[in-house]
């Protein structure tokens, strides 16, 4: 048997996303000693692009950690979205603003989820001096249903280790370790349509993400700099990037996006197309023994409402005060609430997240969410969301973040 | 060829249902003749028990008309509604009010529409002295497409007419003659389960409706005087009545309704239970040259959001005001927006009580409504629905009935 390096830490963290990066930096704050375990190397993680919307309790919370100081030069401060749809089948599709600033007195900030990341890695790395083991592989957990869980795994040069620790942070997303021994079976809804997505070097157009309805399908243009904008088609779940050439996507983006009074500039892709499925997940609960899962690790939001970072960054908050009540005060209270606790918010944004995308998308005429009476509930839908300062302001609240505990 | 009794009216009304009747009232109290054919007689009329739910902006119309003296009288004014579920599997029922005197400042009357329509006849018949030719049979219609449309029928004693109009209105509902003649096709879905609906000789135990989420299925409580309990349990769609004893029904809904301090009275049933199916349907356009849909004819809704009479008076309200103003002032612009502006409405009516459907009955779990994911959305939109004020009043808004022309 091969020799084990052990060492001891309160949390262990598994994953280096948003969501361990952010407990890591909440337990720090607090005193509260963790190892973040990464199998990916810094550059792959720092590169891993992802969500670009903030809600305003995300953005409070990482400027309340002092990790927001380029977040609040960089970021990009947005107070509304445009629905973009035709009141009726062959009418011309017009803009419907929700302006979140009078609804809800506040806004969202476009800053991509990779910038989050690689702020997180600067603080800790550059600045405190902690360490993350990036690299590492063949990660398992052992007695979760203890007082003394661990973790083994082989670092980045392949020596084996044994973590001990007191709690264990499942924050290793859906295809992780973490999760299948929590909650082996979800709950789940595949979506029939994926996202073709393009990064173009081309000044947006617009200050505001646009969120278009459209007979050939979804369209969404927004940004992540006043010279990249962030593009997505809604394209059939069997899609090829291969099969959608640059000239294709750019017809298919003026098609869905047209409009009185929009242009679009055009610009070479910055990166290669990729299709992104859609899929709803919630694995429940969240907790097992000693174990905790968060972020993906939990749920999987399409990204038509723009939740996946915020509520994994959400969850951990809510662990972090959880962990250090538990450690400092001996008070398991928090721990055991956990769940309940972040499957309220998570099951919010679920719900959201599945409004939106049944509202904008265009499903098979065969099937009850594309025949004509579910295009027609889309368009009343969406009509209704326009009109009734009620729906508007539910459509806000939601997509500028419902405030923390408050769900 | 028989000899065909001639006559002409200036508007056939095929149907004396409330679209029918509060139509024939509105064009007499604007000085327009019109002729009502109904196929069955007064008595069963007068006793067809549908909807008890009229939205604050029937109650106004009717009283304009003249014809809420009894409704004032004996009709019972609701302020709100409650919502009953649990928050998650296996937690006790509570129950959650919608107020909606405090969320959108009105409310709705609790009356049955066989009561309005009797209203509407005692008025008409008794009082104006007007004809309907009730027993009509072999309703047809002819040269709707033409300025010189006819209705040919045969009376109650078999003698065989030609009505000679300017406009014909089809409130004859979805099984009449009017719909397929101008909208053959339609957008519809069908829900998989049905209401059994009981009236029992028992007082009330609540003010308000109450709308029950349940495992088991969904259930409703309600009232048609404070005598008399109108109660509905969700059964599948191939149930007979005969296949429920009086004691699963007490049995059902003493499960369904449970709930910490509810208690209910029990009492004979004042008529045979009966099974409504649900569904959902939309005839697109209201209109063929000369002929106009109204009410059931042009649209079906589940009767979970009680909007089916309402949308009925509504658009008679707008057909109404649109023949007026054709006939009078010679203006045909009411009469060709007349199918746009009912659509509207009836779409917004459509998708609530779509909403209200999903949200509250219990799919089948091998389906997307009902599977985990389903039953999570689900109880997330209950939970949602009763914890944000937009969410509440958008619920609200609905219920009590948008203001005519605001849709």
């Amino acid at each position: 048997m091969t020799q084990r390096r052990e060492s001891r830490t309160q949390v262990g963290i598994v994953g280096a996303g948003p969501a361990g990066l952010v407990l890591a930096k909440l337990l720090a704050l607090a005193g509260v000693d963790s190892v973040v375990l990464e199998a990916r190397d810094r550059a792959y993680v720092e590169a891993r692009v992802r969500a670009g919307v903030l809600e305003a309790p995300t953005v409070e919370l990482l400027r309340g950690m002092g990790v927001a100081g380029r977040l609040d030069r960089e970021g990009m401060p947005h107070t509304g979205i445009s629905l973009r749809f035709a009141e009726a089948p062959g009418a011309p599709a017009a803009d419907h603003r929700i302006d979140f600033a009078d609804l809800v007195g506040t806004g969202i900030t476009v800053y991509g989820q990779q910038e989050v990341v690689k702020d997180l890695l600067a603080d800790r790395l550059d600045d405190a001096g902690l360490p993350v083991e990036f690299g590492v592989s063949g990660v398992a957990l052992h007695d979760v249903d203890t007082d003394a869980p661990s973790v083994t795994y082989a670092d980045a040069d392949g020596a084996e280790h044994v973590l001990r620790c007191d709690v264990i942070a499942g924050c290793d997303g859906f295809h992780g370790v973490s999760r299948p021994l929590v909650a082996p079976d979800v709950a789940e809804r595949v979506y029939p349509f994926s996202w073709l997505g393009v990064l173009a070097k081309a000044a947006p157009t617009t200050d505001e993400l646009v969120y278009a309805h459209h007979d050939d399908g979804f369209a969404l243009y927004s940004m992540r700099s006043p010279e990249v904008t962030r593009l997505y088609v809604q394209v059939p779940n069997d899609t090829r990037p291969a099969d959608w050439s640059d000239a294709r996507i750019w017809d298919a983006l003026h098609t869905r996006l047209a409009c009185e009074g929009f242009t679009m500039n055009e610009g070479e892709f910055l990166e290669k197309p990729s299709v992104t499925p859609m899929r709803s997940m919630v694995a429940s609960p969240m907790r097992r023994g000693r174990l905790f899962l968060a972020g993906d690790a939990a749920h999987i939001v399409p990204p038509t409402g723009a939740k996946g970072m915020n509520l994994a960054i959400a969850d951990v908050r809510v662990l972090a005060e959880a962990v250090v009540r538990a450690l400092r005060d001996g008070d398991t209270g928090g721990l055991d609430s956990y769940s309940d606790t972040c499957l309220r918010r998570v099951w919010r944004a679920e719900h959201f997240s599945w409004f939106m995308t049944s509202m904008l998308h265009r499903f098979d005429p065969a099937t009850e969410g594309g025949d004509a009476f579910g295009v027609g509930l889309q368009r009343s839908q969406l009509r209704y969301t326009v009109t009734s300062r009620a729906a508007a302001t539910s459509l806000a609240e939601n997509y500028v973040g419902l405030p923390h505990g408050a769900v």
